[in-house]
């Protein structure tokens, strides 16, 4: 099966590699050409356009950041619809607006083209450790065609429903964690207003029912005021304001997702948008330039 | 070792048990006398006030509900501090405000009497199992007269800080369990209005970094709306109105735990104070008698 991948970013590069090694014949396409230099050298074929690469593949594995940037890559000038030979499969791995990917899939369907919204979660280190949890959308046969491919990325693959359902769970697991990271420097902040040891806070809580992965990896960074490093917050921002709008269209109230959003707003006109999400930390202690 | 056990409910009642088993001289006090009819069963002694167990016991252990509860239990009329020996130690594994501990600490070793708030997390079922993670304040001399007995109790025992740091812990703890319920609450919530399945939504969750404690429970019982089953939800209601009476004294802002708070508030107004914490999901949906 030849393969097409676009979106070579701190995500996308480690996963290209595992299908690479994994024995694929890769290509590559990048807005910025210097971006596919290593999987080259690795063997991958670079295309000039989205086009010319979905010409020669039969399924294109995108991971970019936002739902224009989906909607130019599949539909835009010199797009992979143009490209497409009927049958093929666009496996979008973005994390876009769930009706985006519907329109996408409608659009791909009439031209007899397959599509699967599948985010996935678990951040760089589960994309180099081909760990990632993988939350597909789309038509089930179509995810059993790619399973393959997706197994070599991930480690649990879920079809969570049709077009579209892939980005709903990705839209619920961001706003869990980003809540639990929110809630988490609260923790911390109200520990470190009663002087207590914020390292023995988080040993003691990993060992009852406020257990969890952001704890975990999140509150290890909050107490080591290790704010460089994992996912940039500006990425959960751009989550935040997809998730918010939708519940706004739908009428779903979201009163405790709300409040995170804005907390994120602060985060970010701090001028903290490509550190930490554990950054939200700072925005309590006011830290921020005004 | 005489021990002495004040507070069978649903928590205290296994756990003195798994004292018995464990082979200890167990005395036992309540307001309700038939609540100790189980525990004389099985050879406890049943004390006529709280000043007569202290008067038989090195270590007297409490968990009961309110921070106006331990305070009557331990210097109100006939309490304990009117009974123990100098160098006897309570334990108290209740919730309480952080303030409170600090006091009853204060007063206790006025009097050559040991102190340890030593509040737990888990739940009845980590209780029952003896699994409950136990988050310790007082002086570390103290927490290893007693450890012996807490490792009868719960799998992991951290010594947080001083008289009152258990408390603090135990704050962090129910901010961050019972605003992850809120959050898992709003994503099943925004998930339902999209027509996608929770229970797939959930399962794939779980494999990514929003995976937590509160998902795997509290989300399972979301997606088979078992709303009676588990953790009354008037105690976190309780616990709310600590941290943030607490935050508020501090001037530390909470700004998601102040929302969670309110959707709690909102909880009880609807009459499910007695019903489990994962009826935040019904205060969503807004299926409230008004």
């Amino acid at each position: 099966m030849k393969l097409g991948f676009i979106g070579l970013g701190a995500m996308g590069a480690p996963m290209a590699g595992h299908l690479l090694d994994a024995g694929y014949e890769l290509a590559v396409w990048a807005r910025r050409p210097e971006a596919t230099t290593a999987l080259a050298a690795r063997g991958a074929h670079v295309c000039a356009t989205q086009a010319a690469l979905a010409a020669r593949c039969e399924v294109v594995i995108t991971i970019v950041t936002s739902s224009a940037d989906v909607e130019a890559l599949a539909f835009g000038p010199e797009g992979l619809a143009e490209g497409f030979a009927p049958g093929a499969v666009h496996v979008d791995m973005s994390t876009i607006a769930p009706g985006m990917a519907r329109d996408l899939a409608a659009r791909y369907a009439e031209r007899g083209i397959g599509w699967l919204d599948a985010p996935v979660s678990g951040g760089e280190q589960a994309a180099r450790a081909a760990a990632l949890a993988i939350m597909a959308g789309g038509e089930a046969a179509v995810l059993e065609r790619v399973r393959p491919l997706l197994e070599i990325l991930g480690k649990r693959i879920v079809h969570v429903g049709e077009a579209g359902a892939g980005q709903v769970a990705k839209a619920c697991n961001q706003m869990i964690m980003v809540n639990a990271i929110q809630a988490c420097a609260e923790a911390m902040h109200l520990a470190r207003a009663h002087g207590v040891d914020l390292a023995a806070v988080r040993h003691a809580l990993m060992g009852g029912s406020a257990a969890s992965k952001v704890l975990e990896l999140m509150g290890e960074r909050m107490v080591a005021r290790e704010f460089g490093a994992g996912i940039e917050a500006r990425l959960h921002h751009k989550d935040f304001g997809l998730l918010l709008a939708d519940a706004c269209r739908l009428g779903v109230p979201l009163p405790v997702a709300a409040q995170t959003g804005q907390q994120l707003n602060a985060l970010m006109a701090a001028g903290w948008g490509r550190d930490d999400t554990s950054s939200l930390l700072r925005v309590l202690e006011a830290e921020a330039p005004v």
